[in-house]
Protein backbone atom coordinates (compact mmCIF):
# COMPACT_ATOMS: atom_id res chain seq x y z
CA UNK A 1 0.00 0.00 0.00
CA UNK A 2 1.25 3.19 -0.96
CA UNK A 3 1.38 6.22 1.26
CA UNK A 4 0.70 9.42 1.09
CA UNK A 5 1.24 12.08 2.51
CA UNK A 6 -0.08 15.58 3.08
CA UNK A 7 1.38 18.74 4.97
CA UNK A 8 -0.28 21.80 6.84
CA UNK A 9 1.71 24.47 8.19
CA UNK A 10 0.31 27.41 10.21
CA UNK A 11 2.19 31.03 9.88
CA UNK A 12 4.64 31.83 12.10
CA UNK A 13 3.74 34.41 14.60
CA UNK A 14 2.56 37.81 12.70
CA UNK A 15 3.24 41.30 14.64
CA UNK A 16 -0.82 41.40 15.31
CA UNK A 17 -0.33 37.64 17.07
CA UNK A 18 2.22 39.72 18.88
CA UNK A 19 0.37 42.56 19.87
CA UNK A 20 -2.66 40.07 20.55
CA UNK A 21 -5.29 41.80 17.99
CA UNK A 22 -7.48 40.34 15.88
CA UNK A 23 -6.23 39.70 12.54
CA UNK A 24 -8.36 37.92 10.05
CA UNK A 25 -7.90 38.94 6.53
CA UNK A 26 -6.03 42.03 7.58
CA UNK A 27 -2.86 41.83 5.65
CA UNK A 28 0.06 41.53 8.62
CA UNK A 29 3.48 40.80 8.15
CA UNK A 30 5.50 37.88 10.04
CA UNK A 31 7.47 39.24 12.99
CA UNK A 32 11.06 38.23 13.25
CA UNK A 33 9.71 35.40 15.25
CA UNK A 34 7.19 34.10 12.72
CA UNK A 35 10.18 34.19 10.30
CA UNK A 36 12.33 32.53 12.39
CA UNK A 37 9.42 29.56 13.12
CA UNK A 38 9.35 29.52 9.45
CA UNK A 39 12.57 28.53 8.48
CA UNK A 40 12.71 25.94 11.05
CA UNK A 41 9.37 24.25 9.76
CA UNK A 42 11.54 24.23 6.57
CA UNK A 43 14.84 22.63 8.58
CA UNK A 44 12.17 20.03 10.38
CA UNK A 45 11.07 18.94 6.76
CA UNK A 46 14.45 18.59 4.72
CA UNK A 47 15.84 16.75 7.95
CA UNK A 48 12.66 13.91 7.80
CA UNK A 49 13.86 14.32 4.29
CA UNK A 50 10.68 15.85 2.82
CA UNK A 51 10.12 16.66 -1.48
CA UNK A 52 7.19 18.64 -2.77
CA UNK A 53 5.68 18.79 -6.33
CA UNK A 54 3.16 21.62 -5.83
CA UNK A 55 2.01 24.19 -3.03
CA UNK A 56 -0.72 26.14 -1.92
CA UNK A 57 -0.83 29.06 0.48
CA UNK A 58 -3.14 32.05 1.07
CA UNK A 59 -3.36 35.63 -0.49
CA UNK A 60 -2.51 37.02 3.14
CA UNK A 61 1.57 37.48 2.79
CA UNK A 62 2.17 36.01 6.70
CA UNK A 63 1.21 32.61 5.14
CA UNK A 64 2.90 33.68 1.68
CA UNK A 65 6.07 34.63 3.47
CA UNK A 66 6.07 31.40 5.85
CA UNK A 67 5.61 29.18 2.39
CA UNK A 68 8.55 30.97 1.00
CA UNK A 69 10.75 30.93 4.21
CA UNK A 70 9.81 27.19 3.86
CA UNK A 71 10.64 26.45 0.08
CA UNK A 72 13.82 28.08 0.71
CA UNK A 73 15.03 25.71 3.03
CA UNK A 74 14.07 22.88 0.92
CA UNK A 75 16.21 24.76 -1.81
CA UNK A 76 12.72 24.66 -3.84
CA UNK A 77 11.91 27.92 -4.48
CA UNK A 78 11.33 26.83 -8.04
CA UNK A 79 7.74 24.95 -6.80
CA UNK A 80 4.52 25.61 -8.20
CA UNK A 81 2.57 27.60 -6.03
CA UNK A 82 -1.03 28.43 -6.59
CA UNK A 83 -2.69 31.07 -3.79
CA UNK A 84 -6.12 31.46 -3.07
CA UNK A 85 -8.16 33.51 -1.10
CA UNK A 86 -10.06 30.33 0.11
CA UNK A 87 -7.37 29.54 2.44
CA UNK A 88 -7.15 32.75 3.82
CA UNK A 89 -7.60 33.27 7.65
CA UNK A 90 -11.21 33.40 8.89
CA UNK A 91 -12.89 36.97 8.17
CA UNK A 92 -13.05 38.53 11.82
CA UNK A 93 -15.85 41.45 10.73
CA UNK A 94 -15.84 44.39 12.58
CA UNK A 95 -13.49 42.87 15.26
CA UNK A 96 -10.04 43.39 12.89
CA UNK A 97 -7.71 45.23 14.12
CA UNK A 98 -9.68 45.52 17.92
CA UNK A 99 -6.88 44.03 20.63
CA UNK A 100 -8.26 40.62 21.70
CA UNK A 101 -7.57 41.22 25.96
CA UNK A 102 -9.36 44.61 25.64
CA UNK A 103 -12.19 43.08 23.33
CA UNK A 104 -12.57 40.28 26.10
CA UNK A 105 -12.19 43.00 29.18
CA UNK A 106 -15.56 44.95 27.01
CA UNK A 107 -17.45 42.04 26.26
CA UNK A 108 -16.32 38.88 28.97
CA UNK A 109 -14.22 35.89 28.09
CA UNK A 110 -17.28 34.28 27.30
CA UNK A 111 -18.45 36.41 24.14
CA UNK A 112 -15.01 36.06 22.70
CA UNK A 113 -14.59 32.71 22.98
CA UNK A 114 -17.82 32.13 21.41
CA UNK A 115 -16.73 34.16 18.64
CA UNK A 116 -13.68 32.93 18.61
CA UNK A 117 -14.58 29.33 18.82
CA UNK A 118 -18.12 29.08 18.33
CA UNK A 119 -19.06 27.04 15.67
CA UNK A 120 -20.82 29.48 13.80
CA UNK A 121 -20.96 32.40 15.64
CA UNK A 122 -20.37 35.56 13.38
CA UNK A 123 -18.35 38.22 14.90
CA UNK A 124 -20.44 41.85 14.09
CA UNK A 125 -20.50 42.34 11.11
CA UNK A 126 -18.09 44.87 8.58
CA UNK A 127 -20.32 47.41 6.44
CA UNK A 128 -19.30 47.16 2.48
CA UNK A 129 -18.29 50.79 3.07
CA UNK A 130 -15.78 50.24 5.90
CA UNK A 131 -12.40 50.24 4.47
CA UNK A 132 -11.80 46.95 5.62
CA UNK A 133 -14.42 45.33 3.67
CA UNK A 134 -12.28 43.00 0.82
CA UNK A 135 -14.29 44.23 -1.46
CA UNK A 136 -12.02 47.16 -1.32
CA UNK A 137 -8.79 45.17 -2.08
CA UNK A 138 -7.62 44.63 -5.91
CA UNK A 139 -6.60 40.61 -4.87
CA UNK A 140 -10.08 40.18 -4.66
CA UNK A 141 -11.17 41.51 -7.58
CA UNK A 142 -12.50 38.65 -9.69
CA UNK A 143 -14.56 37.14 -6.36
CA UNK A 144 -18.63 37.35 -6.54
CA UNK A 145 -20.77 39.63 -3.98
CA UNK A 146 -21.72 36.71 -2.73
CA UNK A 147 -18.39 35.48 -2.13
CA UNK A 148 -17.26 38.62 -0.50
CA UNK A 149 -16.93 38.20 3.32
CA UNK A 150 -18.18 41.08 5.73
CA UNK A 151 -17.84 38.53 8.65
CA UNK A 152 -17.32 34.56 8.77
CA UNK A 153 -17.85 31.89 11.64
CA UNK A 154 -15.75 28.92 11.45
CA UNK A 155 -18.67 26.84 9.88
CA UNK A 156 -18.72 29.86 7.00
CA UNK A 157 -15.20 29.07 6.71
CA UNK A 158 -15.31 25.57 6.18
CA UNK A 159 -18.32 26.28 3.06
CA UNK A 160 -14.94 28.08 1.05
CA UNK A 161 -12.13 25.81 1.94
CA UNK A 162 -13.82 22.15 1.62
CA UNK A 163 -14.44 23.07 -2.08
CA UNK A 164 -11.52 24.03 -3.12
CA UNK A 165 -9.98 21.12 -1.13
CA UNK A 166 -12.82 18.65 -3.57
CA UNK A 167 -11.95 20.54 -6.61
CA UNK A 168 -8.01 21.83 -6.36
CA UNK A 169 -6.30 20.49 -3.64
CA UNK A 170 -7.40 16.86 -3.54
CA UNK A 171 -7.24 15.89 -7.22
CA UNK A 172 -3.55 16.83 -7.49
CA UNK A 173 -2.78 14.67 -4.33
CA UNK A 174 -4.87 11.50 -6.43
CA UNK A 175 -2.63 12.30 -9.03
CA UNK A 176 0.62 11.39 -7.38
CA UNK A 177 1.65 15.24 -6.03
CA UNK A 178 3.38 15.63 -3.27
CA UNK A 179 1.37 18.78 -1.60
CA UNK A 180 2.14 21.21 1.48
CA UNK A 181 -0.42 23.51 2.42
CA UNK A 182 0.85 27.06 4.33
CA UNK A 183 -2.16 28.47 5.77
CA UNK A 184 -3.89 29.96 8.87
CA UNK A 185 -5.23 28.83 12.43
CA UNK A 186 -8.95 28.27 11.41
CA UNK A 187 -8.51 27.51 6.91
CA UNK A 188 -6.23 24.61 8.59
CA UNK A 189 -9.07 23.86 11.72
CA UNK A 190 -11.19 23.57 8.13
CA UNK A 191 -9.42 21.01 6.83
CA UNK A 192 -8.61 19.16 9.90
CA UNK A 193 -12.39 18.92 10.92
CA UNK A 194 -13.31 17.59 7.51
CA UNK A 195 -10.20 15.09 7.03
CA UNK A 196 -10.70 13.81 10.67
CA UNK A 197 -14.94 13.85 10.82
CA UNK A 198 -14.41 15.73 13.81
CA UNK A 199 -17.42 17.06 15.77
CA UNK A 200 -18.39 20.86 16.52
CA UNK A 201 -17.03 20.26 20.09
CA UNK A 202 -14.34 18.60 19.17
CA UNK A 203 -13.29 21.09 17.06
CA UNK A 204 -13.88 23.88 19.12
CA UNK A 205 -10.93 22.84 21.25
CA UNK A 206 -8.66 22.08 18.79
CA UNK A 207 -5.66 24.42 18.89
CA UNK A 208 -3.32 24.25 15.68
CA UNK A 209 0.39 25.46 16.85
CA UNK A 210 2.37 27.85 14.73
CA UNK A 211 5.20 27.20 12.55
CA UNK A 212 4.69 23.38 12.78
CA UNK A 213 4.76 21.02 9.72
CA UNK A 214 1.37 18.79 10.83
CA UNK A 215 1.65 15.77 8.23
CA UNK A 216 -1.28 13.79 6.84
CA UNK A 217 -0.71 10.00 5.62
CA UNK A 218 -3.33 8.48 3.45
CA UNK A 219 -4.29 5.65 2.30
CA UNK A 220 -5.27 4.47 -1.60
CA UNK A 221 -8.44 5.65 -0.92
CA UNK A 222 -7.65 8.60 0.41
CA UNK A 223 -8.73 7.81 3.76
CA UNK A 224 -6.67 9.69 6.89
CA UNK A 225 -4.66 6.89 8.27
CA UNK A 226 -3.11 9.24 10.78
CA UNK A 227 -1.50 12.56 11.10
CA UNK A 228 2.01 14.12 13.85
CA UNK A 229 3.66 16.40 14.15
CA UNK A 230 7.42 17.20 13.26
CA UNK A 231 9.22 18.34 16.28
CA UNK A 232 9.70 18.15 19.89
CA UNK A 233 6.15 17.15 21.15
CA UNK A 234 6.99 19.57 24.37
CA UNK A 235 7.70 22.68 22.30
CA UNK A 236 4.36 21.57 20.73
CA UNK A 237 1.69 21.48 23.33
CA UNK A 238 3.33 24.97 24.73
CA UNK A 239 2.98 26.38 21.65
CA UNK A 240 -0.86 25.22 21.11
CA UNK A 241 -1.66 26.28 24.64
CA UNK A 242 -0.46 29.75 24.01
CA UNK A 243 -2.79 29.82 21.09
CA UNK A 244 -5.25 28.81 23.94
CA UNK A 245 -4.62 31.44 25.80
CA UNK A 246 -4.53 34.33 23.14
CA UNK A 247 -8.19 35.26 23.84
CA UNK A 248 -8.48 35.69 27.73
CA UNK A 249 -8.21 39.28 29.20
CA UNK A 250 -5.18 39.91 30.26
CA UNK B 1 -5.86 55.25 -27.51
CA UNK B 2 -4.76 53.04 -23.74
CA UNK B 3 -1.30 52.42 -23.39
CA UNK B 4 -0.43 48.71 -22.51
CA UNK B 5 2.94 48.38 -20.20
CA UNK B 6 4.90 45.84 -19.34
CA UNK B 7 7.49 45.39 -16.82
CA UNK B 8 11.03 43.09 -17.59
CA UNK B 9 13.30 43.19 -15.32
CA UNK B 10 16.96 41.31 -14.82
CA UNK B 11 17.60 39.33 -11.80
CA UNK B 12 20.21 41.30 -9.58
CA UNK B 13 23.77 40.28 -9.17
CA UNK B 14 24.07 36.71 -8.39
CA UNK B 15 26.82 35.06 -6.40
CA UNK B 16 28.89 33.90 -9.59
CA UNK B 17 28.15 36.69 -11.57
CA UNK B 18 30.36 38.23 -8.67
CA UNK B 19 32.78 35.31 -9.52
CA UNK B 20 32.37 36.02 -13.15
CA UNK B 21 31.09 32.34 -13.75
CA UNK B 22 29.31 31.23 -16.60
CA UNK B 23 26.38 30.24 -14.83
CA UNK B 24 23.23 29.67 -17.09
CA UNK B 25 21.18 27.43 -15.47
CA UNK B 26 22.83 26.93 -12.60
CA UNK B 27 20.50 27.26 -9.76
CA UNK B 28 22.93 29.91 -8.44
CA UNK B 29 21.86 32.42 -5.10
CA UNK B 30 21.19 36.30 -5.38
CA UNK B 31 24.40 38.06 -3.76
CA UNK B 32 23.76 40.64 -1.11
CA UNK B 33 24.14 43.35 -3.47
CA UNK B 34 21.60 41.69 -5.90
CA UNK B 35 18.77 41.52 -3.22
CA UNK B 36 19.73 45.48 -2.79
CA UNK B 37 19.36 45.98 -6.28
CA UNK B 38 15.91 43.70 -6.57
CA UNK B 39 14.39 45.83 -3.60
CA UNK B 40 15.82 49.34 -5.44
CA UNK B 41 13.77 48.44 -8.77
CA UNK B 42 10.75 47.73 -6.36
CA UNK B 43 11.36 50.69 -4.68
CA UNK B 44 11.44 52.49 -8.49
CA UNK B 45 8.52 50.09 -9.43
CA UNK B 46 6.43 51.53 -6.45
CA UNK B 47 7.55 55.43 -6.76
CA UNK B 48 6.35 54.95 -10.26
CA UNK B 49 3.11 53.92 -9.32
CA UNK B 50 3.06 50.35 -10.81
CA UNK B 51 0.53 47.89 -9.59
CA UNK B 52 0.74 44.46 -11.77
CA UNK B 53 -2.26 41.44 -11.92
CA UNK B 54 0.38 38.70 -12.89
CA UNK B 55 3.87 37.88 -12.71
CA UNK B 56 6.40 35.61 -14.52
CA UNK B 57 9.71 34.27 -13.74
CA UNK B 58 11.92 31.42 -14.28
CA UNK B 59 12.72 28.34 -12.29
CA UNK B 60 15.60 29.61 -10.55
CA UNK B 61 16.22 31.30 -7.46
CA UNK B 62 18.20 34.58 -8.30
CA UNK B 63 15.01 35.34 -10.67
CA UNK B 64 12.37 33.86 -7.86
CA UNK B 65 14.08 35.83 -5.45
CA UNK B 66 14.42 38.89 -7.35
CA UNK B 67 10.70 38.76 -8.14
CA UNK B 68 10.01 38.17 -4.27
CA UNK B 69 11.70 41.30 -3.43
CA UNK B 70 10.15 43.62 -5.67
CA UNK B 71 6.33 41.92 -4.72
CA UNK B 72 7.36 42.53 -1.22
CA UNK B 73 8.32 46.25 -2.20
CA UNK B 74 5.32 46.75 -4.22
CA UNK B 75 2.80 44.88 -0.85
CA UNK B 76 1.82 42.55 -3.52
CA UNK B 77 3.27 39.25 -2.46
CA UNK B 78 -0.30 37.53 -2.94
CA UNK B 79 0.09 38.63 -6.62
CA UNK B 80 0.04 35.10 -9.27
CA UNK B 81 3.25 34.15 -10.95
CA UNK B 82 3.89 31.68 -13.22
CA UNK B 83 7.50 29.81 -12.99
CA UNK B 84 8.40 28.80 -16.13
CA UNK B 85 11.98 27.19 -17.55
CA UNK B 86 11.30 28.93 -20.60
CA UNK B 87 12.60 32.61 -19.10
CA UNK B 88 15.40 30.61 -17.98
CA UNK B 89 19.08 31.96 -18.79
CA UNK B 90 20.07 30.58 -21.89
CA UNK B 91 22.48 27.05 -20.99
CA UNK B 92 25.64 27.10 -21.32
CA UNK B 93 26.76 24.19 -21.87
CA UNK B 94 29.50 22.24 -20.39
CA UNK B 95 30.97 26.13 -19.73
CA UNK B 96 28.58 26.20 -16.85
CA UNK B 97 30.37 27.08 -13.90
CA UNK B 98 33.47 27.96 -15.72
CA UNK B 99 35.38 30.68 -14.53
CA UNK B 100 34.47 33.68 -17.78
CA UNK B 101 38.33 35.16 -17.34
CA UNK B 102 39.59 31.90 -17.10
CA UNK B 103 37.93 31.02 -20.17
CA UNK B 104 38.82 34.03 -21.75
CA UNK B 105 42.78 33.10 -21.15
CA UNK B 106 42.90 29.71 -22.45
CA UNK B 107 40.50 30.39 -25.48
CA UNK B 108 40.92 33.74 -26.48
CA UNK B 109 38.41 36.81 -26.09
CA UNK B 110 37.00 36.03 -29.31
CA UNK B 111 36.02 33.26 -28.66
CA UNK B 112 34.12 33.76 -25.62
CA UNK B 113 32.72 36.70 -27.00
CA UNK B 114 31.40 34.21 -29.87
CA UNK B 115 29.88 31.91 -27.36
CA UNK B 116 28.97 34.39 -25.14
CA UNK B 117 27.58 37.05 -28.13
CA UNK B 118 27.21 34.98 -31.24
CA UNK B 119 23.54 34.89 -32.63
CA UNK B 120 23.67 31.26 -33.41
CA UNK B 121 27.44 29.84 -31.56
CA UNK B 122 26.31 27.05 -28.72
CA UNK B 123 28.72 26.66 -26.32
CA UNK B 124 30.86 22.91 -25.78
CA UNK B 125 27.93 20.18 -25.10
CA UNK B 126 26.77 18.69 -21.59
CA UNK B 127 26.97 15.12 -21.84
CA UNK B 128 23.51 13.49 -20.32
CA UNK B 129 25.38 11.54 -17.88
CA UNK B 130 26.95 14.74 -16.51
CA UNK B 131 25.48 15.68 -13.17
CA UNK B 132 24.78 19.59 -14.97
CA UNK B 133 22.09 17.93 -17.45
CA UNK B 134 18.95 19.25 -16.81
CA UNK B 135 17.39 15.84 -17.34
CA UNK B 136 18.40 15.20 -13.46
CA UNK B 137 16.72 17.40 -11.52
CA UNK B 138 13.17 17.01 -10.57
CA UNK B 139 12.21 20.68 -11.68
CA UNK B 140 12.73 19.59 -15.03
CA UNK B 141 10.89 16.51 -15.23
CA UNK B 142 8.12 17.74 -17.42
CA UNK B 143 10.15 18.30 -19.58
CA UNK B 144 10.23 15.93 -23.21
CA UNK B 145 13.71 14.39 -24.33
CA UNK B 146 13.92 17.50 -27.10
CA UNK B 147 13.33 19.78 -24.82
CA UNK B 148 15.93 19.46 -22.37
CA UNK B 149 19.40 21.34 -23.49
CA UNK B 150 23.10 20.38 -23.66
CA UNK B 151 23.81 23.81 -24.44
CA UNK B 152 21.89 26.75 -26.30
CA UNK B 153 22.63 29.52 -28.39
CA UNK B 154 20.58 32.69 -28.25
CA UNK B 155 19.14 31.92 -31.08
CA UNK B 156 17.56 28.43 -29.68
CA UNK B 157 17.09 30.23 -26.04
CA UNK B 158 14.75 32.62 -28.27
CA UNK B 159 13.11 29.20 -29.92
CA UNK B 160 11.96 28.23 -26.57
CA UNK B 161 11.40 31.65 -25.03
CA UNK B 162 8.86 33.43 -27.92
CA UNK B 163 6.48 30.30 -27.64
CA UNK B 164 5.91 31.27 -24.23
CA UNK B 165 5.66 34.84 -25.04
CA UNK B 166 2.92 34.00 -28.02
CA UNK B 167 0.96 31.40 -25.79
CA UNK B 168 0.98 32.82 -22.02
CA UNK B 169 2.61 36.12 -21.54
CA UNK B 170 0.83 37.66 -24.85
CA UNK B 171 -2.61 36.79 -24.16
CA UNK B 172 -2.84 37.95 -20.58
CA UNK B 173 -1.36 41.39 -21.73
CA UNK B 174 -4.05 41.76 -24.43
CA UNK B 175 -6.59 40.37 -21.84
CA UNK B 176 -5.51 43.78 -19.82
CA UNK B 177 -3.67 42.23 -17.30
CA UNK B 178 -0.70 44.41 -16.43
CA UNK B 179 2.17 42.07 -16.14
CA UNK B 180 5.91 41.64 -14.71
CA UNK B 181 8.45 39.70 -15.55
CA UNK B 182 11.74 38.70 -13.75
CA UNK B 183 14.24 36.73 -15.48
CA UNK B 184 17.76 36.36 -16.87
CA UNK B 185 19.83 38.51 -19.43
CA UNK B 186 19.51 35.99 -22.36
CA UNK B 187 15.61 35.49 -21.58
CA UNK B 188 14.73 39.32 -21.33
CA UNK B 189 17.46 39.76 -24.67
CA UNK B 190 15.31 36.92 -26.30
CA UNK B 191 12.22 39.07 -25.70
CA UNK B 192 13.53 42.23 -27.04
CA UNK B 193 14.81 41.39 -30.01
CA UNK B 194 11.14 40.08 -30.66
CA UNK B 195 9.61 43.01 -29.61
CA UNK B 196 11.67 45.16 -31.52
CA UNK B 197 12.80 43.07 -34.38
CA UNK B 198 16.20 43.72 -33.78
CA UNK B 199 18.59 42.51 -35.96
CA UNK B 200 21.70 39.48 -34.82
CA UNK B 201 24.46 42.32 -34.74
CA UNK B 202 22.06 44.68 -33.02
CA UNK B 203 21.12 42.25 -30.38
CA UNK B 204 24.45 40.67 -30.15
CA UNK B 205 25.69 44.18 -28.86
CA UNK B 206 22.55 44.70 -26.56
CA UNK B 207 23.59 44.17 -22.79
CA UNK B 208 20.95 44.25 -20.25
CA UNK B 209 21.73 45.80 -16.49
CA UNK B 210 20.76 43.98 -13.77
CA UNK B 211 17.88 45.04 -11.65
CA UNK B 212 16.39 47.97 -13.38
CA UNK B 213 13.03 47.72 -14.60
CA UNK B 214 12.69 48.05 -18.35
CA UNK B 215 9.08 49.59 -19.61
CA UNK B 216 7.64 48.56 -23.02
CA UNK B 217 4.44 50.40 -23.94
CA UNK B 218 2.44 48.80 -26.32
CA UNK B 219 -0.57 50.59 -29.08
CA UNK B 220 -4.14 48.85 -29.12
CA UNK B 221 -2.23 46.37 -31.86
CA UNK B 222 0.32 45.22 -29.38
CA UNK B 223 2.69 46.90 -31.54
CA UNK B 224 5.59 48.27 -28.99
CA UNK B 225 5.73 52.43 -29.17
CA UNK B 226 8.75 52.73 -26.83
CA UNK B 227 10.51 51.64 -24.13
CA UNK B 228 12.70 53.08 -21.25
CA UNK B 229 14.65 52.01 -18.35
CA UNK B 230 13.26 53.55 -14.82
CA UNK B 231 15.85 55.37 -12.65
CA UNK B 232 19.27 57.30 -13.14
CA UNK B 233 20.63 57.24 -16.81
CA UNK B 234 24.23 57.33 -15.95
CA UNK B 235 23.80 54.63 -13.31
CA UNK B 236 22.30 52.39 -15.87
CA UNK B 237 24.56 52.95 -18.87
CA UNK B 238 27.41 52.12 -16.40
CA UNK B 239 25.28 48.60 -15.17
CA UNK B 240 25.15 47.82 -18.54
CA UNK B 241 29.24 48.27 -19.61
CA UNK B 242 29.92 46.33 -16.57
CA UNK B 243 28.19 43.56 -17.91
CA UNK B 244 29.29 44.04 -21.38
CA UNK B 245 33.26 43.18 -19.93
CA UNK B 246 32.45 40.65 -18.00
CA UNK B 247 33.67 38.22 -20.91
CA UNK B 248 36.92 40.00 -21.11
CA UNK B 249 40.38 38.32 -19.36
CA UNK B 250 41.87 39.93 -16.71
Amino acid sequence: MAVTKLVLVRHGESQWNNENRFTGWTDVELSDKGRTEAKQAGKQLKAEGFVFDFAYTSVLKRAIHTLWNVLDELDQAWLPVEKSWRLNERHYGALQGLNKAETAEKYGDEQVKQWRRGFAVTPPELTRDDERFPGHDARYANLSADELPTTESLALTIDRVIPFWDESILPRIKSGERVIIAAHGNSIRALVKFLDNLSEEEILELNIPTGVPLVYEFDDNMKPIKHYYLGNADEIAAKAAAVANQGKAK
